[in-house]
């Protein structure tokens, strides 16, 4: 059957998840069952919300109601109960439910059918490599830092000393939006000119991902306008605005750029161990099948962390088989250097490093700063230890004498 | 100056506070202050976040840590910093900060300026009074209960059932999508005409608000058809699309009708005692101003329930003195007549009381119930108790014998 299964973790008494199970998979489809007369429920049958399993953790007492246990619980919604988009889906499976008490939305598993609906990134992590003609490491991306307020002359060195660095992605800082200083429009031809003529002196292709920002549908215009100015990639806070309004601007065959999603306010959403919606499912597998060619997220190494074994399963479900493309992981946050090969070991070559003061802070400013990462790529791929390369790079040793 | 200010709980040790509010209010905005050159610090000046307060709860410990203590610190972003959106004013405010450890956006305060770029409800509490020609008692509204997989019939039959009963309002329920056993435009014709006949027989008339749904940018034409078609009001699961999303509809003049905006997911932003937006920031002051004219919330008294302080902080939120105008409070979930009292005590009468077993669930069927319902406010607003109006209004005792 077409549908969607939803994984949800509960508390409660040992035994007791049964009927909230089964409460749960006839409240959210056809409100009741049993005290049916047979013809109906002949008729009811194909909507009816069905549990899958239930699993108790006897061992995972709630942390301050020790008589409760932790649980999961599967739950199958037909296909034929909602419209094959995001905001019916998330109603129906965690819409009443989500006010109802200690329940988190840990995964949603889509069939085929329903998953066939969705596009996935257009781009993936393939396509974005042969644009850049890169393969067989991880990018590098680098953002701009402390530019509002500043004008399109401070961003456009900021962003040739990133270039020259040799960094593969640079990125918008999220919080900036249109302004008088560097509109939208300045910022992508500004941008365009900046790396061409670093492209020339350097041979090395930097793109830039340029914040589409502003009223939800005039985003697609403007992504437009983007794509008209010769615009690399757009830059979304996917989560301010809503899944399904990255869907429908990566759906549209008229701007076909690579989109980068951005966590701004998922914290909101993910972060509670009791409530909401699990970063590897926000993060992870729903900004994949919304259509996001890269997924930020806090790593679980920086200042704003998340715990190993989330960011993990996050960028599991970012590049896992499935019949969409692959998203680019992009661990942020507090990244230096030294930080590469365990970024490595964890995402594999197939991710991104991207760090903001971790490539202006370097002494040596932005040029070294992604120098230094560059180093410690190369270094981490051909089996040499850091310390080791830092003898031959000064880049690199200044990095790991500043952060360690 | 023109901004917003937002107001956060934190939890950390005592004296802590002064540096962590300082991190924020410059690593939301400008990024650096102390080491920027004074000519630098005069042209940023305008676009720095300043601490407005702290105030330390010395008495409240985290309930695990406890060393730590709660404070609520207040930072005032300036309006030159983002574009008068809600997806970059969530960006500015609580984008990245959201991911960072336990932090929640307690509140939002608009500058004036800031305040008139946002449209709040287009009818208010006085235009849809106007529109039903009922004042000085709170409306009453019932709920569509298992209609999924029921035809058009089915619905057409409950409906009237409804209207009967004398209630003032009917909701979709917010599950039912777009779907061929009754779409979208049978439903508002087929309403239409059942609510037609009733009023020709009660001489009460009811509105009915149907859910739009379905992809992000159809939202807009779906909401036009339902206007040319006479539909009385729409339905709409604002926080699985994005407020701005609801934004946009409200302002467009070819829709102009009345909004109600459902609390479907928004449990998972909402329900952390630690993270996420307080329910009185996000259903009630956001839903306002991005311009719904009805907001559903958990009432404190049913099974799905919030505190009572914070709903009744909600229903404050709704309806205090503000530029924009006053939105419906809807408290529901678990309602019955016997609460009548309770909810008018807690939300005056510029409310409405919605039930949906409540209603359905009455012996004597949808009619009984809305009857009940009626009869109970009627009581109140006499300042008779119920126990003694139930002695003149069978449906009214049948109800308190059910559901006490």
């Amino acid at each position: 059957m077409s549908g969607v299964t939803s994984v949800y973790q509960l508390y409660g008494n040992p035994g007791s998840f049964e009927k909230k199970a089964e409460g749960i998979a006839l409240g959210l489809t056809i409100g009741s069952w049993t005290d049916l007369p047979l013809l109906e429920q002949q008729q009811l049958k194909q909507h009816k919300g069905n549990v899958v399993s239930i699993t108790e953790f006897e061992n995972i007492q709630h942390p301050s109601k020790p008589e409760q246990i932790r649980a999961e619980i599967k739950i199958e919604y037909p296909s034929v109960n909602f419209s094959a988009d995001l905001p019916a889906i998330l109603t129906t499976v965690f819409g009443k439910l989500s006010l109802d008490g200690e329940v988190k939305l840990l995964d949603l598993e889509f069939s085929p059918e329903l998953l066939a609906k969705f596009p996935g990134p257009r781009f993936g992590i393939e396509h974005i490599r042969n644009l850049l003609n890169l393969h067989n490491r991880p990018l590098i991306m680098s953002i701009f830092k402390g530019v509002i307020g500043r004008d399109i002359d401070y961003l456009a060195e900021q962003l040739r000393h990133q270039a020259l660095g040799g960094v593969d992605l640079v990125k918008d800082d999220e919080i900036l939006f249109d302004n008088p200083l560097t509109p939208f429009e300045k910022r992508i031809t500004t941008a365009k000119e900046v790396l061409r003529q670093a492209y020339e002196e350097t041979g090395h292709r930097t793109l830039y991902a340029v914040n589409l920002s502003g009223r939800t549908s005039q985003l697609r215009e403007k992504a437009k306008i983007a794509k008209e100015l010769g615009a690399d990639a757009l830059l979304l806070n996917v989560h301010a605005y809503g899944l399904d309004v990255l869907q429908e601007l990566v759906e549209d065959d008229d701007i076909q750029l690579p989109f980068m999603a951005h966590p701004a306010y998922s914290g909101a959403f993910t972060s509670s161990p009791f409530y909401g919606v699990s970063t590897s499912l926000l993060l992870g597998k729903l900004t994949r099948y919304a259509g996001a060619d890269f997924s930020l997220f806090p790593s679980p190494y920086g200042s704003v962390a998340l715990e190993k074994k989330v960011a993990l399963s996050l960028g599991e479900e970012l590049t896992k088989a499935s019949s969409v493309k692959r998203t680019f992981p992009v661990p942020s946050a507090g990244i230096h250097p030294s930080l590469v090969p365990l970024l490595m070991q964890d995402y594999g070559v197939d991710s991104i490093i991207n760090a903001g003061g971790g490539v202006h802070g370097h002494p040596a400013g932005a040029i070294g700063g992604g120098l230094a990462f560059r180093q410690a790529v190369e270094a981490e791929l051909a089996g040499i230890p850091l310390a080791e390369a830092a003898k031959q790079h000064s880049e690199l040793r200044t990095a790991i004498e500043l952060w360690g």
